[in-house]
Protein backbone atom coordinates (compact mmCIF):
# COMPACT_ATOMS: atom_id res chain seq x y z
CA UNK A 1 0.00 0.00 0.00
CA UNK A 2 1.66 3.12 -0.74
CA UNK A 3 0.68 6.38 1.49
CA UNK A 4 1.35 10.37 1.72
CA UNK A 5 4.21 10.64 4.29
CA UNK A 6 3.00 14.12 4.63
CA UNK A 7 -0.35 13.00 5.53
CA UNK A 8 0.32 10.65 7.90
CA UNK A 9 2.75 12.78 9.51
CA UNK A 10 0.10 15.24 9.91
CA UNK A 11 -2.22 13.37 11.66
CA UNK A 12 0.34 11.71 13.91
CA UNK A 13 1.20 15.21 14.99
CA UNK A 14 -2.45 16.13 15.82
CA UNK A 15 -2.56 12.55 17.52
CA UNK A 16 0.10 13.57 19.78
CA UNK A 17 -1.11 17.26 20.37
CA UNK A 18 -3.93 16.35 22.16
CA UNK A 19 -2.37 14.50 24.51
CA UNK A 20 -2.31 17.99 26.48
CA UNK A 21 -5.84 17.43 26.87
CA UNK A 22 -5.27 15.04 29.56
CA UNK A 23 -3.88 17.71 31.73
CA UNK A 24 -7.22 20.18 30.89
CA UNK A 25 -9.35 19.97 34.70
CA UNK A 26 -12.75 20.35 35.21
CA UNK A 27 -14.28 21.62 37.87
CA UNK A 28 -16.58 18.01 38.41
CA UNK A 29 -15.24 15.33 40.82
CA UNK A 30 -15.11 12.41 39.76
CA UNK A 31 -18.29 10.24 40.99
CA UNK A 32 -15.55 8.92 44.58
CA UNK A 33 -15.38 12.67 44.84
CA UNK A 34 -11.26 11.88 45.15
CA UNK A 35 -10.44 13.95 42.27
CA UNK A 36 -11.56 16.57 39.52
CA UNK A 37 -11.87 14.86 36.06
CA UNK A 38 -10.35 15.74 32.49
CA UNK A 39 -11.81 16.90 29.57
CA UNK A 40 -10.84 13.29 27.92
CA UNK A 41 -11.91 11.50 30.94
CA UNK A 42 -15.50 13.58 30.61
CA UNK A 43 -14.99 12.98 26.49
CA UNK A 44 -14.89 9.38 26.66
CA UNK A 45 -18.20 9.20 29.18
CA UNK A 46 -20.25 11.63 26.48
CA UNK A 47 -18.96 9.23 24.02
CA UNK A 48 -20.17 6.07 25.74
CA UNK A 49 -23.25 7.90 27.19
CA UNK A 50 -23.51 8.99 23.56
CA UNK A 51 -23.72 4.78 22.29
CA UNK A 52 -26.74 4.09 25.15
CA UNK A 53 -28.79 6.81 25.57
CA UNK A 54 -29.37 7.82 22.00
CA UNK A 55 -33.09 6.27 21.94
CA UNK A 56 -34.16 9.26 24.43
CA UNK A 57 -33.34 12.10 21.98
CA UNK A 58 -36.29 13.88 21.38
CA UNK A 59 -35.35 13.91 17.36
CA UNK A 60 -33.73 11.12 15.43
CA UNK A 61 -29.65 11.52 15.65
CA UNK A 62 -26.78 10.10 13.85
CA UNK A 63 -24.79 8.05 16.70
CA UNK A 64 -21.25 8.53 14.83
CA UNK A 65 -21.46 11.83 14.43
CA UNK A 66 -22.63 12.58 18.20
CA UNK A 67 -20.13 10.19 19.43
CA UNK A 68 -17.04 12.19 16.82
CA UNK A 69 -19.02 15.79 18.27
CA UNK A 70 -18.69 15.02 21.82
CA UNK A 71 -15.29 13.25 21.34
CA UNK A 72 -14.03 16.43 20.27
CA UNK A 73 -16.02 19.22 21.53
CA UNK A 74 -13.28 19.82 24.23
CA UNK A 75 -10.48 20.06 22.11
CA UNK A 76 -9.99 24.13 21.96
CA UNK A 77 -9.70 24.48 25.41
CA UNK A 78 -5.55 22.54 24.79
CA UNK A 79 -5.23 26.56 24.00
CA UNK A 80 -8.25 28.08 25.84
CA UNK A 81 -8.49 26.23 28.68
CA UNK A 82 -11.76 24.82 30.72
CA UNK A 83 -13.84 27.77 31.45
CA UNK A 84 -16.15 26.76 34.39
CA UNK A 85 -19.68 27.11 33.42
CA UNK A 86 -20.30 29.54 36.43
CA UNK A 87 -17.33 31.92 35.91
CA UNK A 88 -19.34 35.47 34.19
CA UNK A 89 -16.01 36.89 33.55
CA UNK A 90 -14.76 33.86 31.84
CA UNK A 91 -17.48 33.41 30.14
CA UNK A 92 -17.50 36.98 28.26
CA UNK A 93 -13.95 35.89 26.53
CA UNK A 94 -14.37 31.90 26.30
CA UNK A 95 -16.08 32.37 22.35
CA UNK A 96 -12.76 34.76 21.03
CA UNK A 97 -9.93 32.19 22.60
CA UNK A 98 -12.11 29.05 21.57
CA UNK A 99 -12.15 30.06 18.19
CA UNK A 100 -8.37 31.29 18.14
CA UNK A 101 -7.67 27.68 19.29
CA UNK A 102 -9.99 26.13 16.97
CA UNK A 103 -8.05 27.84 13.87
CA UNK A 104 -4.37 26.47 15.36
CA UNK A 105 -5.25 23.25 16.62
CA UNK A 106 -7.35 21.99 13.74
CA UNK A 107 -5.12 23.01 11.08
CA UNK A 108 -2.55 20.91 12.17
CA UNK A 109 -4.46 18.23 10.25
CA UNK A 110 -4.40 17.26 6.24
CA UNK A 111 -7.25 19.85 4.74
CA UNK A 112 -9.79 17.24 4.45
CA UNK A 113 -9.99 16.34 8.27
CA UNK A 114 -8.82 19.85 9.67
CA UNK A 115 -12.56 21.13 7.76
CA UNK A 116 -14.06 17.80 9.12
CA UNK A 117 -12.82 18.24 12.88
CA UNK A 118 -13.87 22.07 12.47
CA UNK A 119 -17.28 21.46 11.22
CA UNK A 120 -18.15 19.41 14.10
CA UNK A 121 -16.74 21.57 16.43
CA UNK A 122 -19.23 24.48 14.65
CA UNK A 123 -22.29 22.00 14.67
CA UNK A 124 -22.02 21.69 18.49
CA UNK A 125 -21.03 25.32 19.13
CA UNK A 126 -24.02 26.63 17.06
CA UNK A 127 -26.32 23.58 18.85
CA UNK A 128 -29.16 23.53 16.07
CA UNK A 129 -29.14 20.03 14.84
CA UNK A 130 -30.70 17.43 16.49
CA UNK A 131 -27.18 15.73 17.05
CA UNK A 132 -25.58 19.26 18.37
CA UNK A 133 -28.51 19.78 20.72
CA UNK A 134 -28.30 15.99 22.26
CA UNK A 135 -24.55 16.41 22.76
CA UNK A 136 -24.92 19.52 24.47
CA UNK A 137 -27.97 17.37 26.73
CA UNK A 138 -25.15 14.90 27.95
CA UNK A 139 -22.38 17.72 28.30
CA UNK A 140 -24.80 18.92 30.65
CA UNK A 141 -26.18 16.03 32.48
CA UNK A 142 -23.09 14.35 33.23
CA UNK A 143 -21.61 16.58 35.27
CA UNK A 144 -24.93 17.11 37.18
CA UNK A 145 -24.77 13.08 37.80
CA UNK A 146 -21.14 13.26 38.83
CA UNK A 147 -21.93 16.35 41.46
CA UNK A 148 -24.78 14.49 43.02
CA UNK A 149 -22.69 10.96 43.43
CA UNK A 150 -19.87 13.13 45.16
CA UNK A 151 -22.20 14.41 47.61
CA UNK A 152 -22.15 17.63 45.56
CA UNK A 153 -18.73 18.74 46.50
CA UNK A 154 -18.29 21.05 43.18
CA UNK A 155 -21.78 22.85 43.77
CA UNK A 156 -20.94 23.40 47.40
CA UNK A 157 -17.19 24.44 46.57
CA UNK A 158 -18.66 27.38 44.40
CA UNK A 159 -22.34 28.65 46.68
CA UNK A 160 -24.01 27.61 43.14
CA UNK A 161 -27.54 28.55 43.25
CA UNK A 162 -30.46 26.57 41.74
CA UNK A 163 -31.12 29.41 39.53
CA UNK A 164 -27.79 29.42 38.33
CA UNK A 165 -27.60 25.86 37.39
CA UNK A 166 -32.17 26.21 35.74
CA UNK A 167 -30.94 29.36 33.54
CA UNK A 168 -27.37 26.87 32.67
CA UNK A 169 -29.54 24.17 31.66
CA UNK A 170 -32.33 26.44 29.51
CA UNK A 171 -31.38 24.64 26.43
CA UNK A 172 -30.98 21.03 27.78
CA UNK A 173 -34.28 19.66 27.06
CA UNK A 174 -33.91 20.54 23.61
CA UNK A 175 -31.54 17.35 23.19
CA UNK A 176 -33.57 15.21 25.42
CA UNK A 177 -36.62 16.15 27.65
CA UNK A 178 -36.45 12.40 28.93
CA UNK A 179 -33.41 12.66 30.82
CA UNK A 180 -33.67 16.64 31.67
CA UNK A 181 -36.79 15.09 33.36
CA UNK A 182 -34.85 12.31 35.02
CA UNK A 183 -32.13 14.88 36.34
CA UNK A 184 -34.91 17.66 37.69
CA UNK A 185 -35.70 15.44 40.96
CA UNK A 186 -32.05 14.56 41.20
CA UNK A 187 -31.70 18.77 41.82
CA UNK A 188 -34.51 18.64 44.31
CA UNK A 189 -32.62 16.08 46.37
CA UNK A 190 -29.54 18.65 46.21
CA UNK A 191 -31.64 21.87 47.14
CA UNK A 192 -33.67 19.76 49.88
CA UNK A 193 -30.19 18.31 51.29
CA UNK A 194 -28.21 21.53 51.37
CA UNK A 195 -25.41 21.17 48.43
CA UNK A 196 -27.49 23.52 46.29
CA UNK A 197 -28.54 26.88 47.71
CA UNK A 198 -32.29 27.40 47.17
CA UNK B 1 -42.70 10.81 25.55
CA UNK B 2 -43.44 7.51 27.48
CA UNK B 3 -40.58 5.69 29.31
CA UNK B 4 -39.29 2.73 30.64
CA UNK B 5 -38.34 3.88 34.15
CA UNK B 6 -36.14 0.76 35.36
CA UNK B 7 -34.37 0.61 31.72
CA UNK B 8 -33.61 4.31 31.76
CA UNK B 9 -32.01 3.14 35.48
CA UNK B 10 -30.35 0.31 34.66
CA UNK B 11 -28.43 2.62 31.93
CA UNK B 12 -27.82 5.58 34.53
CA UNK B 13 -25.96 2.49 37.11
CA UNK B 14 -23.66 1.64 34.44
CA UNK B 15 -22.93 5.39 33.46
CA UNK B 16 -22.08 6.12 37.17
CA UNK B 17 -20.17 2.43 37.44
CA UNK B 18 -17.82 3.29 34.28
CA UNK B 19 -16.53 6.14 36.13
CA UNK B 20 -14.16 4.23 37.71
CA UNK B 21 -12.18 3.50 34.72
CA UNK B 22 -10.95 6.86 35.20
CA UNK B 23 -9.00 5.25 38.32
CA UNK B 24 -7.41 2.41 36.61
CA UNK B 25 -4.06 3.39 35.70
CA UNK B 26 -1.70 1.74 33.02
CA UNK B 27 2.14 1.85 32.46
CA UNK B 28 2.21 4.42 29.66
CA UNK B 29 3.17 8.04 30.74
CA UNK B 30 1.38 11.18 29.04
CA UNK B 31 3.47 12.24 26.06
CA UNK B 32 5.28 14.98 28.42
CA UNK B 33 6.17 11.95 31.09
CA UNK B 34 4.38 13.86 33.79
CA UNK B 35 2.25 10.79 35.23
CA UNK B 36 0.67 7.65 33.86
CA UNK B 37 -2.53 7.48 31.91
CA UNK B 38 -5.48 6.19 32.99
CA UNK B 39 -7.67 3.72 30.46
CA UNK B 40 -10.43 6.31 29.69
CA UNK B 41 -7.95 8.76 28.44
CA UNK B 42 -6.37 5.81 26.66
CA UNK B 43 -9.89 4.66 25.26
CA UNK B 44 -10.55 8.44 24.24
CA UNK B 45 -7.33 8.71 22.33
CA UNK B 46 -7.73 5.76 20.32
CA UNK B 47 -11.15 6.62 19.67
CA UNK B 48 -10.03 9.74 17.60
CA UNK B 49 -7.12 8.02 16.48
CA UNK B 50 -10.18 5.62 14.82
CA UNK B 51 -11.69 8.91 13.38
CA UNK B 52 -8.47 10.03 11.35
CA UNK B 53 -6.79 6.70 10.58
CA UNK B 54 -9.28 4.50 9.63
CA UNK B 55 -7.72 4.85 5.78
CA UNK B 56 -4.74 2.93 6.37
CA UNK B 57 -6.59 -0.19 7.77
CA UNK B 58 -5.47 -3.03 5.69
CA UNK B 59 -9.72 -3.92 5.05
CA UNK B 60 -12.21 -1.61 4.55
CA UNK B 61 -13.47 -0.33 8.32
CA UNK B 62 -16.91 0.73 10.22
CA UNK B 63 -15.81 3.30 11.66
CA UNK B 64 -19.02 3.65 14.29
CA UNK B 65 -18.37 -0.06 15.39
CA UNK B 66 -14.28 0.58 15.69
CA UNK B 67 -14.92 3.68 17.76
CA UNK B 68 -17.50 1.34 20.11
CA UNK B 69 -15.05 -1.08 20.15
CA UNK B 70 -11.98 0.97 21.91
CA UNK B 71 -14.33 3.20 23.90
CA UNK B 72 -15.35 -0.26 25.82
CA UNK B 73 -12.56 -2.71 25.47
CA UNK B 74 -11.06 -1.67 28.65
CA UNK B 75 -13.94 -1.69 30.75
CA UNK B 76 -13.64 -5.44 32.13
CA UNK B 77 -10.76 -3.79 33.80
CA UNK B 78 -12.56 -1.81 36.66
CA UNK B 79 -12.74 -5.18 38.03
CA UNK B 80 -9.52 -7.08 36.73
CA UNK B 81 -7.25 -4.17 36.96
CA UNK B 82 -4.99 -3.33 34.26
CA UNK B 83 -2.54 -5.79 33.16
CA UNK B 84 1.03 -5.01 32.03
CA UNK B 85 1.67 -6.04 28.50
CA UNK B 86 5.32 -7.20 29.36
CA UNK B 87 3.33 -8.87 33.07
CA UNK B 88 4.11 -12.60 32.32
CA UNK B 89 2.31 -13.90 35.65
CA UNK B 90 -0.58 -11.52 35.38
CA UNK B 91 -1.08 -12.26 31.98
CA UNK B 92 -1.62 -15.92 32.47
CA UNK B 93 -4.47 -15.25 34.45
CA UNK B 94 -5.97 -11.97 32.55
CA UNK B 95 -8.53 -13.79 30.29
CA UNK B 96 -10.15 -15.42 33.35
CA UNK B 97 -9.96 -11.96 35.24
CA UNK B 98 -11.15 -10.45 31.98
CA UNK B 99 -14.25 -12.61 31.77
CA UNK B 100 -15.39 -12.83 35.18
CA UNK B 101 -15.08 -8.51 34.97
CA UNK B 102 -17.20 -8.58 31.67
CA UNK B 103 -19.79 -10.63 32.78
CA UNK B 104 -20.44 -8.38 36.39
CA UNK B 105 -20.35 -5.22 34.46
CA UNK B 106 -22.10 -5.49 30.92
CA UNK B 107 -25.13 -6.98 32.46
CA UNK B 108 -25.62 -4.08 34.56
CA UNK B 109 -27.47 -2.54 31.56
CA UNK B 110 -30.70 -3.41 29.99
CA UNK B 111 -30.44 -7.11 28.41
CA UNK B 112 -30.00 -5.74 24.22
CA UNK B 113 -27.64 -3.29 25.48
CA UNK B 114 -26.14 -5.39 27.36
CA UNK B 115 -25.69 -8.25 24.36
CA UNK B 116 -24.72 -5.24 22.16
CA UNK B 117 -21.33 -4.09 24.53
CA UNK B 118 -20.88 -7.63 25.21
CA UNK B 119 -20.44 -8.59 21.73
CA UNK B 120 -18.32 -5.95 21.02
CA UNK B 121 -16.12 -6.84 23.49
CA UNK B 122 -16.06 -10.39 22.53
CA UNK B 123 -15.17 -9.37 19.02
CA UNK B 124 -12.28 -7.05 19.99
CA UNK B 125 -11.39 -10.19 22.06
CA UNK B 126 -11.17 -12.42 19.29
CA UNK B 127 -9.40 -10.00 17.19
CA UNK B 128 -10.82 -11.79 13.51
CA UNK B 129 -12.84 -8.90 12.08
CA UNK B 130 -11.22 -5.77 10.39
CA UNK B 131 -12.47 -3.54 13.08
CA UNK B 132 -10.82 -6.15 15.53
CA UNK B 133 -7.99 -6.05 14.02
CA UNK B 134 -7.28 -2.46 13.31
CA UNK B 135 -8.69 -1.52 17.01
CA UNK B 136 -5.92 -3.75 18.24
CA UNK B 137 -3.36 -1.77 16.31
CA UNK B 138 -4.61 1.61 17.78
CA UNK B 139 -4.25 -0.21 21.18
CA UNK B 140 -0.58 -0.98 20.38
CA UNK B 141 0.84 2.05 18.32
CA UNK B 142 -1.00 4.75 20.75
CA UNK B 143 1.24 3.61 24.08
CA UNK B 144 4.36 3.40 21.42
CA UNK B 145 3.85 6.81 20.23
CA UNK B 146 3.43 7.67 23.80
CA UNK B 147 6.73 6.19 24.97
CA UNK B 148 8.55 7.31 22.29
CA UNK B 149 7.15 10.88 23.32
CA UNK B 150 8.34 10.82 26.78
CA UNK B 151 11.77 9.59 26.01
CA UNK B 152 11.06 5.93 26.97
CA UNK B 153 10.29 6.34 30.26
CA UNK B 154 8.00 3.24 30.53
CA UNK B 155 10.15 1.34 28.59
CA UNK B 156 13.62 2.01 30.96
CA UNK B 157 11.32 1.48 34.15
CA UNK B 158 10.51 -1.57 32.66
CA UNK B 159 13.56 -2.87 31.04
CA UNK B 160 12.03 -3.59 28.23
CA UNK B 161 14.12 -5.43 24.99
CA UNK B 162 13.35 -5.25 21.66
CA UNK B 163 12.05 -8.87 20.88
CA UNK B 164 9.28 -8.65 23.93
CA UNK B 165 8.06 -5.79 21.85
CA UNK B 166 8.24 -7.16 18.52
CA UNK B 167 6.75 -10.69 20.09
CA UNK B 168 3.87 -8.29 21.47
CA UNK B 169 3.04 -6.62 18.29
CA UNK B 170 2.89 -9.59 15.84
CA UNK B 171 -0.68 -9.02 15.33
CA UNK B 172 -0.18 -5.38 14.63
CA UNK B 173 0.15 -4.93 11.42
CA UNK B 174 -2.80 -7.65 10.56
CA UNK B 175 -5.08 -4.23 11.19
CA UNK B 176 -2.41 -1.83 9.38
CA UNK B 177 0.51 -2.32 7.94
CA UNK B 178 1.14 1.38 6.91
CA UNK B 179 1.00 1.83 10.86
CA UNK B 180 2.88 -0.43 12.01
CA UNK B 181 5.55 0.29 9.29
CA UNK B 182 5.54 4.13 10.35
CA UNK B 183 6.15 2.77 14.01
CA UNK B 184 9.43 0.56 12.89
CA UNK B 185 11.80 3.46 12.76
CA UNK B 186 11.03 5.02 15.89
CA UNK B 187 11.25 1.76 17.36
CA UNK B 188 14.48 1.63 15.59
CA UNK B 189 15.29 4.98 16.94
CA UNK B 190 14.96 4.08 20.55
CA UNK B 191 17.01 0.68 20.84
CA UNK B 192 19.85 3.24 19.22
CA UNK B 193 19.18 5.72 22.08
CA UNK B 194 19.00 2.88 24.87
CA UNK B 195 15.47 3.32 25.56
CA UNK B 196 15.11 0.00 24.58
CA UNK B 197 17.33 -2.89 24.75
CA UNK B 198 18.85 -4.63 21.89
Amino acid sequence: MEWDMERLNSQIKFIMEIDRLKQVFRQTYLSDGSRKENDTEHSWHLAVMAMLLGEYANKKIDVLKTMSMVLIHDIVEIDAGDTYAYDETGNTTKRQRELKAADRLFRILPKDQADHFRGLWDEFEASETPEAKFALTLDKIQPLLLNDASGGISWKDNGIRLEQILKRNEPTPEGSEVLWDFCKPILEKNVKNGNIIE
